[in-house]
């Protein structure tokens, strides 16, 4: 069987899971974190089965292996020095091989890797060729955090696994078929000439995984369906799914518009942002920091940017649970709107950090959308991380929760470009 | 009777309507323009019943008494120089005496204000004292076109009229009642703390004057009704009314946020507003003119910022109709949001200029929205400025339309507050 690798390349870290496919099996999955300092972090999980025997013969001093509370996974650890994204990746296809995950490099046939912008170029997961490659590359001004650092993993790849299958997989492109409507703002038509001034969205194949998994659960096909996936994470979007595809999506231009999250703001009055930084002598970069990193449920709790701290306290703590009840506002909202635009839902699917494991959030969601038809089973929702129908056997419209799984879908878009 | 004047003043015009109260019948309407110029406008529109008969004595050599159409009405129209509002104002009661309109001035009992910025301080109309005009200063900060224009008005009046008692009537107040969950942002809470950060709201007179009066013409108790308000004008908000009470609005810390209006942009992406700065080289007060001025309408067609001239041309001009159906979007989408927060709605109004007049926009809205429960009465729906149920008789959720009026409104505050 084929092995794939399924990649997402930050400018400081490189996350990955090793697939068997078509099985669809996790091999193993890792993260290497501060790429470019001296205590560089290695962590790897794999599964017994896998690992050979004498893995323990090949650990040097810093490194260490210990075995998964169940005995059923392993979990590689080291720290060292590794000075950039070549030799991280260099130094994990090393120790796949070393702990005996793979018999040589060559076994992985085809490499995945996330991709922040495609902007409208890229409508679907592409083979990465040169032409590919510049579009990510000019796409940076849409993800100057993002697109340079996912290039870069594609660069350093292709040199260490020049015969393996190279593809890039947008978390853009799933929203590029929304209308003309929805994807444009009111502003001046020439921005959007110039400067390609849109709606590009997120999370896309977060949506596009849990959307397509709603209708097998559901047992209808996807192209009669209409959907609202709630990917609510520290980044958090909302997407109306029609027939299978993106028609509007509360992310915009960028990933700070939408929805109240962990540290981004979601929608806010441009006019009021002006207002607090000619009051605070804040320039546009700082502002956007603020925006990005010091808003959302951490600056309405003023605690914590984590949902779990905040509805631990907010009983006894007033801003906490505002922040709460402020998360829950504009989710309901955007399943509102969402609802309107596309005159009728089926189902609703929550997924990702707070929509997978946070209980009491999705039980004040359900409860908000009785209008529309839905009434929560509150055993049924009384589960973390399980891929189960939480609403009423007779509840009109269907709420479901669908643990994402974004790696999965890059395979599945290996496999289907080979 | 008591006669009671409603005024609208702006930084170089002033519009007032004069009623007489209980009965609530206009005795005359009109307008000052270009206030500060050597040819300043001066325009009375009067009743036949209430002008005297020689009142053409009084006429000199610029000015001019025209018959309306239908006979009922005269107009009076003069251009000179008016240097300031309080020149404006005494100019216009002199006119009103000689036209024989009132006997003299005192006959004026009751002065109302529309002052648009009354921030927290401000929940319902008010008696002007020396703290309220103070208050009215202090809070340009938040109107700075507007609230120096509206205090000017009153000081000008109270000069005038020394005997008449003053009211000011806010834009803001009737959203004063919205929870603390929806009037806030997902900012850190100190710039709500230290500059009143949160959502304002504006057009909350005509927001409560056409919810009060759709409950007469629904025959039921506003107390009981969900409805959703749409004063669609050049400015355009839309209003959740639950109870009689504002719970959330579109327009935010200013008027720049919530649907596409005739040139402002509406919601959107900061992050997208710092990018086209960037690019263009804008400050954030030129961008701040851009959003406001050159958006909207008018920036998604690129011909104009008035809805008839767009629907007039969109079967053959592609930006025009793009702008027409992002208005409508935008529109169903609130209506969408505000449904999912009262859980169901009972009644939608439309008002204000595209509302009261837009057959066809009224209609694009309404058959967007019939998963909600409401069906157009395509023939009721033909008309223009009536009040009128325009869904069908079995429609489960109604649609009204409903003239605003927002100098009744502030005339029927001045009476309770005498």
């Amino acid at each position: 069987m084929a092995k794939t690798m399924a990649v997402n390349a930050g400018s400081s870290s490189l996350k990955f899971q090793l697939l068997d496919m078509p099985a669809e099996r996790v091999i193993a999955q890792g993260v290497i974190e501060r790429i470019g300092m001296d205590d560089a972090i290695v962590t790897i999980k794999y599964g017994v089965s896998i690992a050979s025997e004498n893995a323990v013969d090949h650990l040097e001093d810093d490194e260490h292996i210990t075995l998964s509370k169940d005995g059923k996974g392993k979990k590689y650890e080291n720290v060292l020095a590794i000075k950039d994204h070549q030799q991280a990746i260099n130094f994990m296809l090393q120790k796949l091989t070393d702990l005996g995950i793979i018999a040589d490099f060559n076994e992985i046939t085809g490499v995945g890797h996330r991709v922040v912008a495609g902007g409208e170029w890229f409508n679907h997961s592409v083979v990465v060729t040169d032409d590919v490659l510049t579009k990510i590359d000019r796409l940076a001004d849409y993800a100057p955090l993002h697109n340079p650092a996912n290039a870069m993993g594609i660069r350093a790849f292709q040199k260490l696994l020049p015969h393996a299958l190279s593809v890039a997989v947008f978390d853009t492109s799933f929203h590029q078929t929304m209308p003309e409507e929805n994807y444009l703002y009111s502003l001046p038509y020439e921005y959007y000439t110039r400067y390609g001034a849109r709606k590009y969205g997120a999370h896309g194949t977060s949506h596009r995984y849990v959307s397509a998994r709603a209708a097998q659960l559901l047992g209808k096909d996807l192209k009669d369906l209409k959907l609202i996936t709630l990917h609510l994470g520290a980044g958090a979007s909302i997407t109306a799914v029609q027939g299978g595809k993106s028609i509007d999506t509360s992310m915009g231009f960028s990933p700070l518009a939408g929805l109240t999250m962990a540290t981004r703001s979601g929608d806010v009055d441009t006019s009021l942002v002006y207002y607090i930084q000619e009051r605070e002598g804040l320039s546009n970069e700082e502002m956007t920091n603020i925006l990005n990193k010091k808003s959302g449920l951490l600056g309405i709790s003023t605690i914590s940017s984590d949902m779990r701290d905040l509805l631990d306290v907010q009983d006894t703590h007033d801003h906490a649970k505002l922040a709460v009840n402020i998360f829950v506002n504009r989710v309901v909202k955007y399943v509102g709107q969402y609802v309107a635009e596309m005159g009728g839902v089926d189902a609703i699917v929550f997924t990702a950090g707070i929509g997978e494991n946070s209980i009491p959030v999705r039980k004040m969601i359900v409860d908000k959308l009785g209008y529309f038809g839905i009434t929560l089973d509150e055993e049924a929702n009384n589960v973390r991380g399980d891929e189960v129908e939480i609403s009423t056997k007779d509840s009109r419209v269907k709420a479901l929760l669908i643990p994402t799984n974004e790696e999965l879908m890059i395979a599945r878009d290996v496999e289907a470009l080979k």
